[in-house]
């Protein structure tokens, strides 16, 4: 690993002075060190609503240096003023800690705004300049992070652009970054064309490509939940597990995002990514330990496990929305949806069932499923395990009993349930399903960053544990293909009317197993 | 076992018509048959406070067949009707479930009261020409349980004159059956004396030894706990577990007791029988079913595998209280108590570390502690796991992080308590405890039935699952005795403020093997 990965401690403020951090911690905290930040496409929703608060949250938390800047680029007539408007207008919506004036003063006066469009050679040297400038004004060491917020077909003209200009490679030991947004391609082809590209200006360890699922509090928990106790991974394998499921469900439609979605559809912007990597960290061996390196090594070890899928007809669902009720609201269906063509077979819904190919998880398979307008908005990892080899109890009295159920709960209500056999109260052995319950909002008074936040301060302190490396991504595409192709060779999705939990070949799909989803 | 461990259909009364029982519940509810109780010392504390009220809680709940008898005997100048009011007084102010005017009549009608001493053998031929009564007129058919809630001194002459009147055996398929209170004996060989003679006069499956402990519903939901869930059997051995303790706290002191605890204390009163019994059923091995046979062989197995204590004094710790404050109130210390010698050494805490030789359990302490005038009234049984064998964390992360721990708490606050490692909010992998909860109070509408209330009604249905046998009994006291010997070979129990958590040396005991009690 480089050596960028721990605070400077040059930089470090007085850890006192800031009223958001817990005064008992005397850990040292994880602060970057001199640095700044280029957003492309800076206009866009992404961030206005996700990037520039988690910026400003940054600073409020103390964990950016003193001399941060923020430079946005983007194909607007402003000035630095108007960009530090926009900025604060965002800010004073989205941000999650309270506005205090003199952290939006000190970082206002490191914002700047470069005007162009990504082909115009005159606005990268701009660009350059600005860039020079602050190195010399606010100290930013000549490190800086290249945030490209911009549709994917202008990922190579930006890179491109930013080695001609030669603003992609630090001068001595400073630093520059890419940070990238899913889709990460649309399949094995494009992401390794666009790999290729990325990667002809730079290096492997200075591409972060954004997962914002990794850096929930949730997801980051999967590790800890398995690795610092001792009650749960002698449990996690194929002795003791009858199967995994994985859930990401929306219940809202396609929104504003008809022109993206169409012809892309659940699997390839969820499962691809979102599913896989909770796939991954679930079911994964220990790391040595969690820098970046030892984390990909695993993670990619068990995606390599993955058996491809065969026998697709009965091992994948895909789905489509029809008009129905959500929320007490008449809602259209997917083709009725503006933007959308009459006849599309994009998928809504979809649902898998892989099998890994290790010693661990043989025989234990992992459903994977995620859909738009389903019964509830709902992330979360279900860990199903076998019922008790044999019961001395009478049958009747365990007629009401599930099998016991560990499951990870992304989001909302993020903690973890456990799911068990108690005895009923009562003078028989009766015995029923009861659950623990462990919310992270009851149990901690530290506010969760938003995940944009933990990921953002991981670029600028070059902390690549939760960014999934080019070799994931491929390798997921490699698992999905197979899927696509299937689909595309005929039929329609299933149609399921929204508001209900996916097409009726889903429950099928896991009744031929002998088991159920479960209706989180 | 014997054919009356079912209820008999034929008194089962209409389902429906009892409020009090679950209408969803389609099994067969464990109903006694034809029947009465005989309770020997009816005007005592026990048979106001817990007795009197269970038989009409049972009776409430249509558990109990309609013709249900239940005769008093006592050294009063009562007749049946003057009985009958303090039955009534008694249910009205100790009773779990609402008072039903036709439950009491009907109930009533079945009580009689008999007059005399131990040694009065007219007062024994009333005794046997009631019992016949009620046959004929409340359809007992000859059964009935004695209840001998009398001075263990007077057990032999209650049961030679049940004997020598021909009450101790029925006629037919009748049955008969002694229920006796612990103590049991006070020590091994005052134990098989006792056990000797009630075994003169009544056969092993017709002697009902009550420890109300096991009467508790959490206790007995250690069995479903451990037998009908996959998640926790794995991890409940030597593999994972560091080390077990059983407390059981009282804030009180010892009350009106003290003619009856002076010379007994802390040690005989509680852990010979609670304790080691709360031992037996989670140490043991799975039994093939729940009846009482496969149940006592796997209890006794363990508790013949419990090491007899040797070095005891680094394994054994007595301790009695002195004057401190509990609950804002300035208490008196063991000595000043009314009725103690103020030379007494008699233990008011007691703990020990006991090791279990076999496979499971192997190198695995169970530490047993229970004492009065403790900081809080409360039992619980913690299994508390090994730390994680490796930890890919950092150190510091994982600073603050404790052993895994799973807790029964036997009361109060019924449940089943989890705490384990959990990510803290932030941005940086810091792992804290967390805990995660099951309450049995808001996990169940159906309410808990009194100990004595499942007892009573075991011991009319001949179920002898939750009673001790006489060879658990006196391998309990040949595992106290040593310890009790060298208690008496000299010195006085270390002193402890009431209201604290015991003298020094049990924090000392724990401290020399690396560990340290619970607060609970």
């Amino acid at each position: 690993m480089s050596g960028d990965t721990t605070a400077t401690g040059g930089t470090t403020p007085a850890p006192g002075a800031n009223p958001l951090r817990d005064p008992g911690d005397r850990r040292l905290p994880r602060i970057a060190g001199p640095s700044g930040l280029v957003i492309f496409g800076v206009t866009g929703d992404l961030s206005r609503k996700k990037l520039m608060p988690a910026v400003y949250d940054l600073a409020n938390r103390g964990l950016l240096p003193p001399g941060f800047s923020l430079v946005g680029f983007a194909r607007r007539d402003w000035e630095d003023e108007d960009f530090a408007k926009v900025v604060h207008d965002s800010v004073k919506e989205h941000a999650r800690t309270p506005f205090r004036e003199e952290v939006w003063r000190q970082l206002s006066e490191g914002m700047r705004f470069v005007p162009g469009v990504f082909d115009d050679d005159a606005a990268f040297e701009t660009l350059r300049q600005t860039i020079d400038r602050l190195d010399k004004e606010r100290g930013t060491g000549g490190n800086f992070a290249f945030y490209l917020s911009v549709p994917p077909k202008f990922f190579p003209l930006v890179v491109q652009q930013l080695k001609k200009h030669g603003l992609s490679e630090g001068k001595g030991d400073s630093w520059r970054r890419a940070v990238i947004e899913k889709p990460f391609g649309h399949d094995l082809a494009s992401a390794r064309e666009l790999n290729r590209t990325v990667h002809g200006v730079f290096a492997n360890h200075e591409v972060f490509r954004i997962d914002h699922y990794l850096g929930k509090e949730t997801v980051q928990n999967i590790l800890a939940l398995r690795f610092a106790n001792t009650m749960f991974e002698p449990l996690w394998n194929r002795s003791y597990v009858d199967h995994v499921q994985i859930t990401m469900a929306e219940d809202i439609g396609i929104g504003g995002r008809a022109g993206y979605y169409d012809g892309i559809g659940s699997a390839r912007d969820v499962i691809q990514n979102h599913l896989l990597q909770l796939l991954a960290l679930t079911a994964m061996e220990e790391p040595v330990s969690f820098d970046a390196k030892a984390l990909v090594t695993e993670k990619l070890k068990v995606l390599n496990a993955v058996r491809l899928p065969t026998d697709m007809a009965r091992t994948t669902v895909r789905g489509q929305y029809t008009a129905g009720w959500q929320g007490g609201v008449r809602v259209p269906g997917y083709l009725q949806e503006e933007g959308i063509d009459p006849g599309s077979v994009t998928d809504t819904y979809a649902a898998l069932k892989l099998e890994i190919d290790n010693r661990r998880w043989a025989g234990v398979p992992f459903y994977l499923r995620t859909g738009k307008r389903l019964g509830r908005r709902v992330t979360e990892i279900a860990v199903v395990f076998q019922r008790a080899p044999y019961s001395p109890f009478d049958a009747t009295d365990t007629r009401e009993l599930n099998n016991n159920a560990l499951v990870i709960r992304v989001q909302p209500d993020e903690g973890v349930t456990i799911r068990f056999g108690s005895k009923v109260p009562g003078t028989q052995m009766e015995i029923r399903d009861v659950t623990m319950d462990f919310a992270y909002g009851e149990s901690f008074t530290e506010s969760s960053p938003e995940a944009y936040e933990r990921l953002l301060l991981d670029v600028l302190l070059g902390d690549a544990n939760l960014f999934p490396r080019h070799q994931e991504v491929e390798r997921s595409w490699e698992i999905l293909d197979p899927v696509e192709e299937f689909w595309a060779t005929g039929g329609r999705p299933e149609p399921y009317t929204a508001g209900t939990w996916g097409p009726k070949a889903a429950d099928e799909m896991l009744a031929r197993d002998g088991r159920s989803w479960r209706r989180p």
